[in-house]
C-alpha cells in the first residue's frame, strides 16, 4: 500500500483537487438525481416541483475536535449544525439526520448519554428527526458521521453556479471568531499542560469561544430572504474559510470577484484576540474557517432590500472572470485571493 | 471523561440495547418521517404514495476490515453494498451513495484511486449514483461512511414489525460463509506474521474469501418477489449473523420462531473450512455474521410460491410470542436463539 513505485502523496494534490480527482468519474445517471458531488449538498427530485438535499459531514478526533477542551454535549450539538449549516445553504430547510460514532472503550456509556444530549438539543432547535445511524467500536478515538437531509422547491435552490456579473456578494454574522477561539484554547491547553495548576484564562472570550464549541447554523438569515422574496442567484456555506468559499463560487460560477477588505465584518473579540496572538484579524477571517456564515450573491437590483437586513453585509460584487479574484484593502494594491483553508491533509499522520 | 464517578462500561449494555438507550429519546415529530431508527433504513414520505429510505454504515479500519489482506478495490465495492444490501432489505431500490472517507498520509493518492474504482464499481453494477461525500485527514486509520438512500412506493415497504404467526421463515442464498472466509484470512496472516517466506494457502476457498471481500447485495432475490408479486411480511438483512437477525423479526414484531437447523442453507466451502477449524459450521452460520443475505417471512398461503424459488430456501416458521424463538435440530431439545453477534464493543479499545 505505502510502496507504490509511483506514489503521489495527498498534500501533493492538496483537498480540493483530490476531490475532484476522485469524484470526477462519477456522473449522475438517474434522471432524479438533478445535482451529485460538487455543491454543498446533492440535490435529488421528488416529483415535479419538490426536491430533497443530501449532505455529509466526518467529525473525527483529533483532526476536527480534541476532546481535551471540547465537551461532548457541544460536540454533538455542533456535529449535527455543520451539516444543517450546509442544507441552509442549498436555501433548503433541513428535515432528518443519521448520526453514526466510531467509539473506543475509553467512553462510557455516560459519555454517550452527553453526546447524545447535544445532538438531542441541536434537533430540537432546527425541528429535525434523528431517524437512524450506525454505532461502531473504534480501535482510536471517537469518529461521528452525521448525514442531513432537507427539502425545498426545486425552483428554491441555490447553487454555487449561478453568480452573476454585477452581482452584490454578501455575508451573514462574521468571521474569524471561530479560528481565534480555537487559538485561545489550544494556547490554554498548552499552558495547563505545562502546569497543572494553572487556571485557563478565558474570561471575556465567550463570544468567540462559542463560536468554536458551539456555532449555529443560519436558519434566521435563509428565513429573512424567503420573507423578503429574494432568491440568492448563488450560496456556499463557509466552513473552509471566506477567501476559500469566494473561489468556490467564482470557480463554479465562471466569473471574478472584488470583496473590500473593510466590509468584512469582524467581531470585536475575534480582533482583540488576533491581537494578543499578533494575527491579522483579516487574515483570520479570510482563512480562518468553520465560520459556519453563508455567503451569497444577489442582483444588483436588491441593493436596497438586503443593505438594510439585520445580520447581512455586503462585502464586494461580482466581476467578469477575466478580471479574477481580489481583496481590495482600503489602500494600496489588490490582492488575489488563494484557497488556504485549513490544508488538513498535510496535518493528517 | 473516563474518572466518571458512576462509569458504566458499553460492554456491559452491548450494541443493541446502547443503541436503544441513545435512539429511544428521539421519537420522529415531522409527519414525512415515517420510520425513524430501528429498523434496516428509515422511511421519508415524499407525497401520497412514495418514500425515500436512508441508511448509513460506518467502516473502520481494524474493526470492519484489515488491509494486510483487504484490496482496497474491494473495499470500496463492499463499503457501497452492504448499505445498498439495508436498501433491498427495506424492499426499495437504492438510488444514490454518498461516501466520507477520513485518510491517514500512511496512504497516497494511487491507493484512494483504488478505493474509488471500486466505489464506482458497485455504483456502475447496482445503477446507483455517487453524488457527494467528505473528505478529511486522519490521525490514524481508514475511516469510510456511507449513506444510501432508495426509493419505493410506501406500500411495499417491509418493515421488520410485520410477521405473523404462522408466516414462513425464509432466506436468501447461505451463512457462515464469509465468517469462515475471515478465519481463513486471519489464519493465512497469523502464519505469514510469524514466516515471510510462507504462501497463503488459499486455494479451493474462493468462494468464502469471495463473501468476505467482495460480497453482493440479494438485488435479484427482492426482483423476484416483485416479479411473483409477493411482498414479504417483514424483511431484515443479515449482517451481524441470522440468529441475531430472526431475534431483531421476532421482538420487533411480537412474536417467536421455529427455525429447523437442517433446513439453514451452509455452502460446501463453509462447512469444509469450519470442519478445519473445529468449529460447528451451524454456529459459524448463525452467529458468524456479515452473510448479507436477506431474512424474510410470508404468509403460509404463499408455501407454494416461495419453495421452488431458486436461491431461496424456507427455514422455519412464525410462532406465537410465549413459544420463543428456537432453534430445532434433528434430534434432541430445543435450542433457544441467543444474539451473539460479534460483540463489536467489547473488542474495541
Amino acid at each position: 500500500m505505502s510502496n507504490k513505485p509511483n506514489r503521489t502523496e495527498l498534500y501533493e494534490l492538496g483537498e480540493f483537487r483530490l476531490i475532484d480527482r476522485l469524484t470526477e468519474p462519477f456522473k449522475p445517471t438517474l434522471p432524479e438525481t438533478i445535482m451529485g458531488a460538487g455543491d454543498d449538498a446533492a440535490v435529488i427530485s421528488i416529483g415535479d416541483e419538490s426536491c430533497l438535499v443530501v449532505t455529509t459531514d466526518l467529525l473525527l478526533e483529533g483532526i476536527h475536535f480534541d476532546l481535551t477542551y471540547f465537551p461532548l454535549k457541544h460536540l454533538g450539538y455542533k456535529a449535527i449544525v455543520v451539516n444543517l449549516s450546509d442544507v441552509y445553504a442549498m436555501n433548503a430547510t433541513p428535515t432528518q439526520v443519521t448520526v453514526s460514532i466510531g467509539i473506543s472503550k475509553r467512553f462510557c456509556v455516560e459519555d454517550l448519554d452527553e453526546l447524545y444530549a447535544g445532538i438531542k438539543l441541536a434537533c430540537e432547535r432546527y425541528h429535525v428527526d434523528l431517524v437512524g445511524g450506525d454505532t461502531s467500536s473504534s480501535m482510536t478515538g471517537l469518529t461521528i458521521s452525521v448525514t442531513a437531509i432537507g427539502k425545498a422547491k426545486m425552483a428554491d435552490i441555490t447553487y454555487r453556479s449561478g453568480a452573476k456579473i454585477n452581482d452584490l456578494i454578501c455575508v451573514t454574522g462574521n468571521f474569524g471568531a471561530a479560528y481565534m477561539g480555537l487559538q485561545l484554547l489550544e494556547r490554554e491547553k498548552r499552558i495547563f499542560e505545562s502546569n497543572q495548576a494553572a487556571k485557563p484564562q478565558l474570561e471575556g472570550y465567550d463570544y468567540i469561544l462559542e463560536r468554536i464549541l458551539k456555532p449555529e447554523a443560519r436558519r434566521g438569515a435563509v428565513e429573512m430572504l424567503a420573507r423578503a422574496k429574494i432568491k440568492p442567484t448563488s450560496m456556499i456555506d463557509v466552513s473552509d474559510g471566506l477567501s476559500s468559499e469566494l473561489l468556490h463560487i467564482c470557480k463554479n460560477s465562471n466569473v471574478g470577484c472584488r470583496v473590500y477588505m473593510e466590509k468584512i465584518p469582524i467581531d470585536e473579540q475575534t480582533a482583540k484576540m488576533a491581537n494578543e496572538f499578533g494575527i491579522d484579524p483579516y487574515t483570520a477571517a479570510l482563512n480562518g474557517g468553520e465560520d459556519y456564515e453563508l455567503l451569497f450573491t444577489v442582483p444588483l437590483s436588491e441593493f436596497q432590500a438586503v443593505d438594510g437586513m439585520e445580520g447581512i453585509r455586503i462585502i464586494g460584487h461580482i466581476v467578469e472572470p477575466k478580471l479574477g479574484a481580489f481583496l481590495v484593502p482600503p489602500s494600496g494594491e489588490e490582492i488575489r485571493l488563494t484557497a488556504q483553508g485549513w490544508n488538513a491533509l498535510r496535518n493528517g499522520q
